[in-house]
């Protein structure tokens, strides 16, 4: 179907999709969930060819692992589904009530957002994880997933579709964009007469094209420049533990720490201890003056590292006299994503948390913890780094929108 | 000042705006508007030069009207400024808070948007009003108002400045980009980099431009085509007091009823008076078929017709078989804004609030009450018809988002 098509379909179910109740949704996420563990056969066969495709363009390793399905990968896409049935519906919610001096008596509900694009790479487990968020907030999906995973999406996409349809569900409720070019998707993020909001997920550079193309409106999401400041009353076992948690527990994620801040204070004392656990987890450590001739296992930092996201065995590090000048350091250099300090002091504690203009900032524990499951959402669509709509890890809730009903009897305006 | 030498400076002020405690706000806020009452000459001396080029350019006499500062307008203005000091500072709130079983404790607390930019046409009162809202809500804000206003605006912008200074805060908490050619609007709306937040507050051209152009998340606000269907059970008496308070009480504003739909069963009986006391109100009404064999006073449609916000003495008529077939209707042509339904009958409101896809759904009241200050909100910055972040009146809490605070004692994720 050309893209126009697509989009209109999508809208021509969006009212449908948002006034489905509770128990029919978890029917049919259930009943998918099901089907994709039968059909795994299917969705690993069209899974192989994108595997070849890669394969033969020279795709690197741990790229085409992410892009592989098997069995059990299947299954836990399936249990997603299953996990998403299980949490409460956020939809019609009295998020507000009250009534004025006329008599007017208002109510705030929760209501979906529509139909919400859905921009993404490789990983073709994102086409259920996505669809089963966006449906069970009452909300119609278009998935423009990645051309490495176009036969593994499509096949997927066609299971949900037969799993709605066998409920009695419109199906349009998900549909993929198969054309991959990008002249497609450029065309998709104009489509603002069908699309209610876009999220893309993926790299920076996927994020930055859709924030510089879209006229639909978009959250932004991903990116983390994340810090931690390490305070002068710091407790040095729980600094080391975090800090090797923050950076090294995983890579390639976004709540991954990039940047130290230590206090001048501790540089000498707390600090070399943490390089040489960094160091031994093959960590490369960039950092200032101070950092320098603290630790043997430091290398000159530039400017320009303080503003990357490595996703790599590299960490940076500055050192600071106060916990202002580390505030002011975060709020120049980070992407407001996730920032950490490690101290004793509740002052301090305090000042950071006031001060640190970033999506989530924690006192004492790993930036790792930003993360929808973590913080107990049960799901998530992504981390939002931008001040619009929704901070931070987005769940069921976050994909939503309100209206105001308003019952009157008979007042008009004076 | 040049464009990007403007916003670096807005968003260098925007942690200690940010920071700026209440009794602070207020004190600035009421020493404002003082000040406003006190320099009014001075305003309306450079408002003259204002007036003087509108009336060589040929400019209506109703546009001068808007674009007129006289010492009640002013007094106006600075009341605005004294009520929006009197307001609860919606910042620091705590909007949710749990404890997860792995013992960190996570608040969600409000904070500033940070940098708001606002484009806005020719009432120089948006001056003031805008500076109030945002600096209560701890934000900074860029302007951009249009050519006709610039002295005006100028003179406004160089007072609450003086203002600030005066009483020791920072007085790039306000700024206005002089240059009000359209490249420099163009160029406002890329500047990524330092506003977080674009709204434009104007026609819908205005509008339209803003969410075509700008790279900066935008609130869209504003275009209003609402409707009011009057169901076969409804009260002749609301019907029709309902109908000509929402068409006429103020032709030119966004919450202003456009189009009418009647159900058949009651179009030859309750329609054909209020279609003559809409008559003798001065307003062409333009009608389908049912309506046009049921009073005098109505003239053909075109479908174009249901789709227009006409901010005039003009309204559309549509005949429907069911409260469904309203809704189809008005989700069809609408523009999400504002819209109601008058009925007697409590399933027929039920279906009415549930299924129209708008900001505000009313039942037996009329639109004129989508209004910030009718909502009891106690200010208004503009009428959100975009699902993302805010939905219908924007008072205080909608210019903020929000952060999450996480304390812990040295968790690391496993």
């Amino acid at each position: 179907m050309e893209l126009e098509a697509i989009c209109k379909a999508a809208k021509a179910a969006k009212y449908e999709i948002a006034a489905l109740n509770t128990d029919k949704k978890n029917e049919a996420l259930n009943k998918i969930a099901d089907l994709l563990v039968a059909e795994s056969e299917a969705i690993i066969l069209a899974n192989a060819r994108d595997i070849t495709t890669a394969t033969t363009k020279g795709m690197s390793i741990p790229m085409i692992d992410r892009l592989r399905l098997n069995e059990d990968r299947i299954r836990a896409m399936s249990e997603g589904l299953k996990q998403v049935a299980e949490l409460p519906d956020p939809l019609n919610d009295v998020l507000e009530e009250w009534e004025r001096p006329n008599g007017l008596k208002l109510k705030k509900v929760r209501v979906p957002l529509g139909v919400i694009g859905i921009i993404y790479e490789s990983r073709p487990n994102v086409t259920a994880d996505a669809f089963a968020l966006t449906f069970k907030s009452g909300n119609v999906v278009i998935l423009k997933g990645g051309s490495d995973a176009i036969n593994s999406n499509s096949a997927i996409t066609g299971i949900i579709r037969r799993g709605l349809k066998e409920c009695g569900i419109n199906e349009n409720a998900i549909s993929l964009i198969e054309s991959t070019d990008r002249e497609t998707t450029v065309q998709f993020m104009q489509m603002r007469d069908y699309v209610d909001v876009l999220i893309p997920r993926g790299s920076a550079g996927l994020i930055r094209s859709v924030v510089e193309n879209s006229k639909i409106p978009v959250i932004e999401t991903g990116a983390g420049n994340c810090h931690i400041f390490i305070d002068k009353t710091a407790d040095p076992i729980k600094a080391k533990s975090i800090v090797i948690n923050a950076k090294t527990q995983r890579l390639g994620v976004c709540n991954t720490a990039e940047s130290l801040i230590v206090h001048e204070d501790i540089v000498k004392t707390v600090f070399p201890d943490i390089a040489r656990a960094l160091h031994d987890k093959s960590v490369e450590i960039r950092g200032d003056e101070d950092a320098l001739s603290s630790s043997e296992f430091v290398v000159p930092a530039s400017e320009e590292d303080y503003s990357k996201e490595y996703l790599d065995l590299l960490i940076s590090v500055k050192t600071v006299k106060s916990v202002e000048e580390a505030i002011a350091h975060i709020n120049k250099y980070s992407t407001h994503h996730s920032e950490a300090i490690i101290t004793e002091d509740e002052e301090a504690a305090e000042k950071f948390l006031k001060g640190v203009d970033s999506a989530c900032v924690y006192v004492n524990a790993s930036t790792r913890f930003t993360d929808g499951f973590e913080f107990g959402f049960g799901a998530e669509i992504g981390i939002s780094t931008q001040m619009l709509h929704a901070r931070g890890p987005m769940g069921l809730k976050e994909l939503t929108s309100y209206k105001y009903q308003i019952r009157g009897n008979g007042q008009v305006r004076g």
